[in-house]
This record gives C-alpha cells, structure tokens and sequence, in this order.
C-alpha cells in the first residue's frame, strides 16, 4: 500500500484513483521484476501495462523516478513493533523481520535492481533512503538509545556501529552468503544474543 | 591482473596473448561501468572494443559470464597480510581494505551491476561467489577461529556470526550507508574494537 508519506505531491485519493494508482504501481514492479532496469522503463510503458493513460500517471508523480521510489517503498515489509520490554527482544524482532523479507524472491530482485541503479539515478537512492530505509535505521536507533539510557547497554556504546553490526550481520547473511544453503531459522537470536554481548555493561 | 587460478581453461600466456588479454578484460570493464548490463554485452561488442577477433576471446573464455568473472575479480582489492599477532590488529587490516575498496566509484559501480545480475545470471554469481569472496571470507575466519584457539576469544564464538557482524557492519558503511557523508577513517578500528570487546572471555 502506498501511504501519504511516501510519494511526491499528490491529489487526495478518491476510489477510482486509489485503484488506478494502485494498477500503476503493480505495473512498475512487474516489470522491475521481470528484469527492466529503471533506464529502460517508460511512463508510457508503465501506462500502457497499467491500463490508464500517461496524465493519470504525471498527474501523481512528477517523473519516472518517483514512481519507482513509492514502487520500491510498497515492496518493505512494514517495521515492526518494537515495543518489548529488554532490548535483545527488540533486535530480535527488528532482524527477524529482516530475515522474513530477504525470503520474498521477487522483492530481493527488484531491490538488487534498485541498487544497482543508485549510481545512475541518484535522486531515487536518495529518496528510497529517506522514505524506506532511513525510518527502519531510527526505529533501531531509538532501540539501541532506550537501552543505553536505562543502563541495559553501556553508556559508551558506539550508537552507529552497534547498528551497523547488527543490521549489518543479517544483511551479510541475507544478501551476501556465499552459498545457496537455508538460513538458520535462529538467527535472528543467534546475531543479537553475539553482539549485545560485547554493548552490555 | 588475472591470474591462473582466475579464469576457466586457458592456454599458456605468451606475451601477446597476455596483452590481448588485458585489453579484452579492460574492454568489458569499461562497458559495465558504463552501465551496460550483462545481459547487454556481447562478445562481438568486447572484441570490437578490444582489438581483438571474436576467436581470441573464446580462446580464453568459454562464456561470456566467464569473461565477466574474470573482468570483476581483478577489481578487487588484494586480501591484506593477516599475519599480525593479534586479532585486532588483523580485523582492522581487513576491515580497512574493505573500506579502501569502497572509495573507488568505479569499483563501487561495477559490482552494484554484478550484484544485480545474480539472479538472471546464476552462474556468474557463483563463480564471483568462489574466486572472489570467499577466499576474502576465509581469511577472516582463519583470524578469528586462530583468535579462539589462542585464547585470545572465547572458545564459544560464533564463528559465522562473528564473520558476519564484522564484515556486514562495514558493508553497511560502505554500501548501505543513508547519506553521502565521508565515512569517519577510524571506522575499521571502531568496529573492530565493538565488536570484538563481544567476543573476549
């Protein structure tokens, strides 16, 4: 679901509109996913596979790039609550859902796409970070901060490498194995019960 | 440079064929950083590029995905000599190579394309996997599963887990970072020393 949060400006959506929109995004993720690169994809292409006519389309995005953006953003699964009460139940949920959506085949290969394009169009990186990426890394954050400020976890912890090591691990696990083999349904334990190890007083 | 253990069957060098070699290598470096995907090289356009006839190249490569491995495995940096006495010491050299291999744009780019590749180019991804990543993953494991038996970690380490946090931790900086600010030059020994501080007795 695309919420208002996440697009360039827009008309305030009415039902027909919802659902073109939502046929609009379908379209530029099918054919992410089919292998299109962002260069090769077309606001024609995508109106024509969509159904609807290339105003419907600038009349919510004002280019390509933004569509693709809140295309991408729809593919997140959504942070979960991170409202438990030790921090190691916290992180275990943060990376469980990680772990959950690196399963989804096609959205691992349209985020790899993604990527791969951050060089060549680097206002969707910026603005894929800022709507997708940026508010998981707070919901972290705020995590790892709760814990050092209730003495769980040192007051010297180094706040943006304990992130990066744990989102980091999974990632490495999830993105950069160097084999095909199933991942440990553990591991989400196995990454937090490590590195809180070293970030507890 | 390539080198023997690099690419599929080949005959020996001579110093011509080694020159024509570089050049088919650079040729399809070239085209992928310039945003040609995999799937849009072709032997005819490297040779083309290259000087060379297409028999040349397919005296060397038996696919073209051969030739890309080959292509990306001499953008990577050299695994540094990890040979110092402590484990520290050794991660940081690591960790720092891997954040000196960020800093080049083309490099960076290059592989963003491979990664993307993976999944419509198995093969490809396999063979990077084995020529190019593991060897850097094995030499890390060697670090730390030396660290544990010298007793300098604990013996209950988790190896895998412990590759990963460290690896996935500066991956996270160098590829995954949510802004473009400089990464700080004492990234490696701030991971190194958090991390690590985790895996002591």
């Amino acid at each position: 679901m695309v919420t208002e949060q996440m697009g360039a400006a827009r008309t305030p959506g009415r039902p027909r509109s919802e659902k073109a929109e939502k046929a609009i995004i379908d379209a530029a993720i099918d054919m992410l996913a089919e292998g299109s690169g962002v260069a090769e994809l077309s606001i024609e292409a995508i109106a024509a596979r969509a159904g609807v006519g290339k105003t419907t389309i600038y009349r919510r995005w004002s280019s390509k790039e933004d569509l693709v953006v809140d295309a991408l953003a729809t593919l997140k699964a959504p942070i979960p609550e991170l409202d438990a009460a030790t921090v190691r139940e916290n992180v275990v949920r943060y990376l469980a859902a990680m772990q959950q959506e690196s399963h989804n085949r096609r959205t691992r290969c349209i985020m790899n796409i993604a990527l791969s394009e951050s060089e060549r169009f680097p206002h969707l990186a910026r603005r894929f970070r800022e709507i997708a990426v940026r508010p998981r890394r707070e919901a972290l954050r705020e995590v790892i901060q709760r814990g050092v400020d209730s003495g769980e976890l040192r007051p010297d912890v180094d706040v943006e490498v304990a992130m990066a090591a744990l989102s980091g691990a999974m990632l490495f696990f999830t993105k950069w194995r160097d084999n095909d083999d199933e991942l440990p349904a553990d591991l989400a334990d196995r990454i937090a019960d490590q590195i809180l190890a070293g970030l507890r007083p």
